[in-house]
Parts: structure tokens; sequence; C-alpha cells
């Protein structure tokens, strides 16, 4: 059950301010193609034209209309935290122009509509049509929940009825799936306001019938003489996860966020089937990449060919891909794997890893550029000249013509507190540590942290029913760490029991300044170090501390200080390091000491990377051992 | 002035006895198109449609000439080693097909003459006539210095007439220049035998016009509506070093064989025509080649994309390209800068080092496959997965649809004279080392040696005038040495004046294993060691280690022994290393210490791996500090 919550302190109340009071508008901008110099989205438009409110042609990529459709998600969230009645208006705008481009039979895709109805369902492992549907039902449900209005869902329960009539293991249908992975977690998401079986079990049909033989792409390709773009790569239709069925998948492969996406949806479908084979696939998958396939970061995908995943402990930091959109599916799938499988906090502790690094990084302080590619590693002159670094960017950009990271980074900002609170009967589980005031019907509280720079959680209760309790993270990081009164602890979670109206809880958690090893069989970090503390991975850059960063070194018993800076509104890690000074001219020599002069280092969050001045930047930094 | 050798030793004996024996051969076969299974040449086939002597259609690439010219200037060396009527009968046969096929105006080109001779000089940039032409020259000047025989030669200066006739500065000619380098060099050649000044001009031309505006590849693409295959590189014209005059040009860029190739004929000319503008420029980009850009091997041109040179120290282990040719450029650049800036040893140090490495490592020890891309380290499994690695093989095949490497090996194996050996006046300079009997007119004298696998080198003096002096080349390698009788040290060179006949010189050069490490800006290598022993570069090979060879770690003072290992008729270093053995499950942890146990080590030399069982590899092994 979603949980009332108003974040109020400074931290993720900024970025959710930032995301309602700039992101949202400065989408609203893009998706109507007025950002001089961005790449244009063509979204409303496609729309306006589908709808016979304008003379044009369908513009931009097949998938054009996750723009908008993930815009309305963002905004039905931004709803729920801030009402502003004028972009509630906009809004309902946008969807009666969308509704109104829905042709009879209830097929709703500018693309095909405006380019010719008769192509539609003919390439589904391309087209993204289903994906399209997945996002715009995640919206309907998202803007239904917020506001109550029907319109929008009830327009695509209309073609989701299409889309049932269509695909199965029936007689007459075809026994097709979506190319992009999405529709099967909105389906569920839709199951939870509808209470319509036919949701959940479309949704089950499409995760049990991918893969299977004869193969439904290689069929429709052959059929509709179209292209197949990955029949040279390694992966082949492992691209798109449907190589064979899922449950005989005994390792992640092909594109990240599609089978992240995926894999969310699995482990709904578990869930809700009570599908326990299903559920042990997802916990296998789950564990191959957390423990052999995730950078320090929470960053998933490292091949930037195919936005794929790769092989296990192959984690590049100058060339990792490690899409923001991939991050942000590892937290859905975190999220589903929390609630599914005991409440453990191992999963959460990969959800905040990946929310405080690997997705904040995305997004530029003010909110209006972003990461699509979130390397470890970058020296700009590598980037420039190095082709296999051409995805790679040194600085955040203002758009993207496949715009998905940066509406996908404003929804999950938005919707926070689905993240950082969880209930399970009497219980609230407090996942992550966030300034604000909790509603629920047995527990209501305020929670006062300046985590992630401060270590002190304080809940003031304010109404307690007698059989309540909460239950806190111990996040992963933390070794040790103080609570004010009794408690049991399972699961990496303190439970806390018989709680009075009005008592004070205090947490500390101890947050040192921690020096991180890769596993060994992290070839390219053997002998480095991260620096980390709290939930946060840190990382050197050139504006602090000069160019030539390979030549650093760490010391093990580095004494660190933290400093508050203002700039960035940051706590800074400093200390003394050694760089190497003895630089001959030859290129190869007999082994020698090297000679080290000090010098004074200064860490910051790797998410603010990238901020200010351009320039180098490493995360994994060599040991030293002088 | 070439120096009459006769290689009498096991080492380069051997290497020889293959070319001529099984490599030479077996090219017949590819060029006629009769290996089963590899990619057909098509080479011997367009030749005899062009004549006129068989029905067909050109096939292969537009360069497919080459396979037969690098074929030719392979025999003519071979027949100067070892007579062979019937090899120089085959040899004729082509060369009278090919000439029959020549325009009655000179041109001679099989893929226009085949496919139209109204493009003909209308693409230099990119269809290689003036390349193939500078490899036909090349080849006709050595049958020519073999054989005596002018056939080819002569048909060919017409050629290079009408080249004449059709590109310069003067008055209505073209002011085009090769898009791939390679007739700069063949031209010099050419004008060695025929003195006619008209040739070194045309190669003083090519690369004084070569990169000036208005640019010619521009004008040219434009014109005729060519494809520029780089507009969106970062390199761009400096893919062909075309993007500004080379005496402009800083650094190497683009395509490392065409700047390789180009370079060599720029010291080339420098030298006949007195330019030291020219030779400085030479100077430069050889001090950034060896001193930065330059794999232990002597690999060069680090980047798949473009085959190209990228950046300063970017010289990545397992996603090198490091081309065989490359390599072989470098030893071209190499022995003419040793001719013409003063005979001085560094320069013959990076030939021997390329040869004995990067080079040799091009072909298996039957020489029936060969490597194109020569990396440092090799993960078959991520070979396969990893799309940034496409390009590296983990076995060497058969033959290349672009064959442009096995040739090039023959021919360098079989004009090993060139560079072991230079005259200067009275002196005779013995750059390599391999045991030969060598016949100068002021000295003849005998060398025997087990380099390199043993350290001595003995000269027993047949013939010597008074004045004759003997030069022998102290590697740089190697540190300390004796020789039996007096000298003086010049430039990395002994002098040895004095010279009796009868005389019995034995030189010993200390040869320990060495742990070798790279400059530290040398990304990387950071922490990395590599073991070499003389002028060899040695690797670790799942065979002997098994897998997983990151974990191996070597101590700095490790006790090497050697074995005479019967397989691969090489000698094995044998060592006792460690391998980290505490491996968690674990991906990210606070730092701690390695948990290492024993691990017997066996390095064989880089040149040999991939000759048995196919597994990993690596080049650059962890230093331990323990």
């Amino acid at each position: 059950m979603r949980v009332d919550v108003n974040f109020t302190g400074q931290f993720w109340k900024g970025f959710i301010d930032k995301v309602v009071n700039y992101v949202i508008p400065y989408q609203w901008e893009a998706i109507n193609d007025r950002i001089p110099g961005a790449e244009p989205s063509y979204s409303m438009h496609n729309f306006f034209v589908a709808a016979g409110k304008k003379e044009g042609k369908h513009g931009g990529f097949v998938y054009q209309d996750n723009d908008i459709s993930k815009w309305i998600e963002a905004v039905a969230y931004s709803l729920s935290i801030k009402p502003d009645a004028e972009l509630e208006a906009l809004a309902d705008d946008a969807i009666d122009t969308i509704v109104a481009a829905q042709e009879p039979d209830g097929y709703l895709n500018s693309y095909f509509i405006l380019t010719g109805l008769e192509k539609r369902f003919t390439n589904l492992m391309e087209n993204h049509e289903l994906y399209c549907l997945g996002h715009f039902l995640e919206a309907a449900v998202a803007y239904y929940r917020t506001t109550g209005k029907k319109k929008l869902l009830n327009a695509l329960i209309k073609y989701v009825d299409l889309v049932d009539a269509t695909f199965g293991m029936e007689e007459g249908k075809l026994r097709g799936y979506p190319g992009h992975q999405e529709i099967e977690i909105a389906l569920i998401k839709l199951y939870e306001v509808t209470n319509d079986e036919k949701h959940i079990k479309l949704a089950k049909y499409f995760i049990d019938e991918r893969g299977k033989q004869p193969l439904y792409f290689k069929e429709e390709h052959e059929k509709h003489g179209n292209h197949y773009n990955w029949g040279n790569s390694s992966f082949g239709y492992g691209y798109y996860q449907a190589h064979k069925p899922v449950r005989q998948q005994e390792e992640p492969i092909g594109h990240a966020v599609r089978a992240l996406y995926m894999y969310s949806a699995m482990a709904d479908v578990a869930a809700k089937t009570s599908d326990s084979g299903l559920m042990d696939v997802c916990l296998r998958l789950w564990h191959i990449i957390t423990r052999r396939q995730m950078y320090i970061t929470g960053g998933v995908g490292t091949s930037w060919y195919g936005e794929s995943f790769s092989l296990d402990y192959h984690l590049p930091n100058d060339t990792a891909y490690a899409e923001t959109c991939a991050s942000i599916a590892l937290m859905f799938f975190a999220a589903r794997m929390f609630k599914y499988n005991g409440y453990k906090a191992e999963y959460m502790d990969v959800l905040e890893r990946a929310l405080y690094n690997g997705v904040l990084s995305g997004m530029s302080v003010d909110g209006t550029s972003f990461f699509y590619v979130n390397p470890l590693e970058v020296l700009p002159e590598a980037v420039e000249k190095d082709p296999l670094k051409a995805h790679v960017k040194a600085t955040r950009q203002k758009w993207f013509g496949c715009a998905c990271c940066p509406p996908n980074i404003a929804r999950v900002i938005t919707s926070l507190d689905e993240y950082a609170y969880t209930t399970d009967g009497n219980r609230v589980y407090v996942n992550l540590f966030a300034e604000s005031v909790v509603k629920t019907p047995k527990l209501e509280f305020n929670i006062t942290t300046h985590y992630p720079w401060g270590n002190t959680i304080t809940v003031d209760v304010q109404t307690a029913k007698p059989e309540a309790e909460l239950a806190i993270r111990i996040p992963g990081w933390c070794e040790n760490y103080t609570l004010s009164r009794t408690h049991t602890r399972v699961n990496g979670y303190v439970i806390i029991q018989d709680i009075a109206p009005g008592e004070k809880i205090v947490l500390e958690l101890e947050m040192p300044v921690k020096i991180m090893e890769a596993n060994p069989n992290v070839r390219v970090n053997i002998g480095k170090v991260a620096v980390c503390r709290g939930p946060l991975v840190y990382c050197l850059e050139e504006v602090d501390n000069g160019k030539n960063l390979h030549l650093v070194h760490l010391q093990n018993d580095a004494v660190f200080e933290l400093f508050q800076d203002e700039e960035l509104d940051m706590v800074c890690i400093t200390t003394q390091g050694k760089r190497v000074c003895n630089i001959s001219n030859e290129l190869y020599m007999p082994v020698t000491d090297m000679v080290y002069e000090d010098v004074a280092l200064t860490f910051v969050p790797y998410y603010l990377w990238a901020n200010r001045t351009p320039g180098e930047m490493i995360t994994w930094v060599q040991l030293s051992n002088h």
C-alpha cells in the first residue's frame, strides 16, 4: 500500500523541487520542441497531427510517444507532491489530444496512425508499440491515482483489450510479445487498479511466451521482411532476451534496460501468481547482476554495443555504458525483489547504491542537462580521440533525440515515496532516509536527518497504534550503529515495537570514510580502491586535483577530513595522497621504485561530477604501498 | 649497398626456410584461389581476365592486385636465397600475364581495366591505385635485382611515366596524391636502380603536395561524388595523413600503416634531397611513436577504428589493434632513420623489438595461419562477448580477404639481410644477430650464435682489407657485455678496427631475465610488469598456467630459470609467483590484504603465443608487493 509522504528536508526536497519546478516545465518545452538548440522531440506534435488538430507528418523515432507519456507520469507524481492547477490543465489538454487520436478499435500509437496502420503489429521486435503502450499505461495509472481522472486510463484499457484480442495462446491470435519489455510492468500496475485478472494474465503471457520455439521474432522478420539488427552480434535474439524461454535464462544478456524491466515484471508475476520457479530465476539473475556485473555506482549494462550486459566481472571504467535508465531499471527490480522476498535490506542496499550514484549522476545540479552514459573514469582527450569511447561524454547534454533518461529520472525522483517507505501489515519499513512527514493508518511520524551527509536519523512519532511496528534499515555499508531504544534486528532492519505516541527514536549510523576494493576478478580495478562514505561513492576531479589523475595514489591508512562545500552544497572528503613524480621519458624500463610527492586530494560525490569546469575524473584510484 | 648474406643457423634459417618452402607456395595457392575454406584472393584471376586469357569479372577488393605483387617481391628475395627454376618460371608466367593486361598508355590496374577505365584516377583517396602501383614497383625492383629480368620493371616505368604526366605541380596536371601511401617508398627504390631524377622528384611531389589547401581529397570527392568515409571521425582527413601539409604534422595520426609508409618515404626524400626540415619532422614523429605510442612488442596503431594511432600513452592490452603490417612498417621507418641519422643503435633497438615480437607473432610456427591483430592480453570469453574486442582473435586465421599481413611477413623475412647488415664506406654494421656467412668487398666473415636464445655472438673473419671496420650493435636491452678484443663504442655500436683475416671475435651479451615496467602514464599497465629476455618479450598462456591469469602476481625478486622446450623449439622461463586465492563472493568490500598461494609460472615468448591449445594470454602481469 502506498504511504502518504511529504518530503520536507534539504537533500530530497531539493531534488524534488528541482524536478517539480524546473525539470517538468523544461521537459514540457522539450516535448513541444521549444528548446533552442536541442533535438526536437515531436512527441506532442505527432499527437496533434494524429488527432487532426494540426497539419504535418510524424517526426522522430518510432517510440517518440514515450516523451509525453513519461512526462504525464512525472506530472502525476508531481501533483501528488504539490497541487498545481495550471500544470494539471496542461496535462489534461495533452490527454485530450492523445485520446482524440485513438482509433475506433482502441489502437493508439501516433507513429502507425500517421505512417500507415496496415503496418501496425508487424514488427513487434523493433517497433516499440507495446513498449509505448506500457509507458502510457504507467502514466494513466499514476494520473488516475493522483487526480481520480479516468480519461486516459479508460482509453488505454480499450487499447489493452485490442492487444489482448490480438496476442495470446488462443487459436487465431498471434503468439507475439514486445521487442522492448515494459508493458509487463505496466499491466501489473494496471491490474493493481482494475483488479481485472485479464491484465495480469496478459503480463504473464508475454513473459511465458517469450523465447519459445518456433521463435516469434524470427518468423515475424522473415514474414514481413523486417531488418534483424543483431544477427551478427554475439547475443543475437538475446538482445531482446528472446533467445530462449525466460525460465531457462541462466544469465543476464542483451540490452540492460529491456532485461531489467522484464526481470521486474517477472518478479511481479511470480509473486502475484505464487510461481516459485519463476522467482528462482529472478533470484539467480539478481545475484549475478549485483555480485558480478554492477559498477560500484550501481551502474549496469557495461557495453555500448547494444547497451548491453557483457560478461561477469567485465566492468571497464573508461568505456562504461552504465545508462542512467539501466540504473533506474535496477531500482525497479530491487524494489520488487525486496517486497516479494522477505523485506531483506540487501535489496534496498542495491537500490540505494544505484539511486545515490548512478541515477542522480544522470542530471546536472540545475536540472537542465543529463547524462545518458555514466562512466567511472573520463579523460577528455581520450573521449575525443579514442573511438571506443565515442559514446562517453565529458559533460552533460541538454536533451536527446532518444530522450529516455531525463523523464525517467524525473519520474523516479517524484515517486521517491514508493522506495523510501513500505508497509506490510502492522509494520512500516523505512528503507531510505529523508526528512519527511509520514502518515500511515497505524503510524504517523516525522523523520529528521541530514542524510546522506549526516549520520543521525531521528524519528518523532506522532501517532501510533499499539500493534504498529517500525522497521528501519541498517545499510549494508554501516558496520556499527546505536539506536536509542530496544529493538530486534531482522534481515538487516531494526524492528521497533511498542511505539508510544510522542516518542523520539534516534538512530546513529557509523559513517566513516571507507576505502573499498573490488573483487579481484574485476581486472581493471586490481590494485585500485574507491572512496565511499555512507551510500555515496566519491571521485576525483581535475578541477580539484589537477590533471593526470592516474598518477595519484591513495594510502591504505589515509586520514580523511570532511569539508562542507557551499558551491555544490555537498560534503567533500579531503586527505593527503601521493603522486608519482619521477616520470621518465622512456616508455619501457627495468622496474624501479616509484618516487612520490605528497599531494592534497579532494574527493567529491560521484553523482556531482561534471558540474563545474569539465576535465578528468576517476573513481577507482591507485592504492599506494608506500 | 646490399650485402651478400647467407643465413645458415637455426633461428632465422628456420623462418626463412619456412617462408621459402611453405609460405610462398601456400600463398601462390591462395592468390590462385585454391585454398579450401579460405577467402578467395582473385588476384591472378583478375589479371587473367584483364589480359584476355580468361572470361570473367573482377573479384575482391579494389586493391586485390597487391596479393600477386607482394608475392612476386617475396619470390624475388626467395630466389636470391635459394635459386629455384620452377618457382622463377611461375613468377615469369605471372609477370607475362600481368604485363599482357597493360593498357597502351601504360596504365596497369586490374580493377579499373575490368570495371571501367573512365573511373581511373577519380578516387585517389580510397581506390588504392597508386598504392597498388607502389607494391608492383617494389616487386619489379626486387625481381630485377635478383634475376636481372626487366619485363615487369619496364612495364611499370611506363606506368610511372603516365602517373608523372597526370599528377604534379605543372599546369594542366592534377594535384593529387595517394590515399594509401606506398608509392613514395617504391619510387625511391625505383630511383636507386634507374638513377632517373624524375622518380625521386615524383616521390617528393607526393609528399610535399599532401594536405595542402585547397585539399585535393575534398575537391575530389565533391567533384566525383565519392563517399568520404571518415567525415564523422575525430581524425577526418588525418586518417590519410592529409589533414595538413606533412611538415606541419606534429603528431602521428590516422591509419598507422599509411602513416609509417609515408614517414619512411619522408626520411628517404629528406636524406636524398638534404632536406633537414623534413628530417626534423621524421625525428619528431619517431620520438612520439617510439616513446609514447608503441607497445612493448613493437606493436603500433592501437585503435581498431581506422586501424589508427590514437593518443599518447594510450596502449590498451586487450583491445589492441597493433596490426602486423604496422609493426613491419615501423621496421621500414626504423631502418631508414638508422641509415640517415648517424647509424645509432636506438633505431635498430626498435626494429629488433618489432621484428622479434609484434612481427613474428603474425605467423604460426607452421607458416600457414596469421594474425592481423596482435593483442597483449586475450580472454577468449571476452573476445567472444565484448563487442569492443570483436577485432581480436584468440587463434590465427588461414587467410584474409584483405591479405596484407601474410605476404608482408613473407617479404620481410626473406629480406632480412637488408636489416641485419649495413655497409657504410669501410664499415660493416652488424645490426641483428643471426648465424650467417657475410661477404662484402672489404670484409668477409661468418657469424655463429644461438641468438635470441643464446647470448654469444662469434665472428670468424675470413678476409679483411686493412681499412675494414666492423661495427657490432650492443642492444639497448643489454647493460653489460664483454668483447674479446679492443674496440671503441660509438652510438651503441662497438667499433672494431685492424681486423686480421682468420681472427675470431667473441661478443658476450649479458642476457638476464628482466622485469620491465611501463611509463606510469600508460594507465593500463600501472602496477604491472612484463618479463623480457634479450630482445624477446614473454607472456603467460593458459595452457601452461591455468585460467584467470589476471590473478597471477609476480614478485620483484623472482628467481627465473630457463628451460628448453622441444615442442616449440624455444627457451621458456619458469619462476615461482603468487596467485590470489581468497576470492570473495562480494563484488565490493573494504580493502583487505590479499591472500596468495605460491604458483609455478611458465613464460613463453610472446611471438609464439597461440601455437598450442587456445586460451587466455597476458603479457603485463601484476607486480606483487608480498
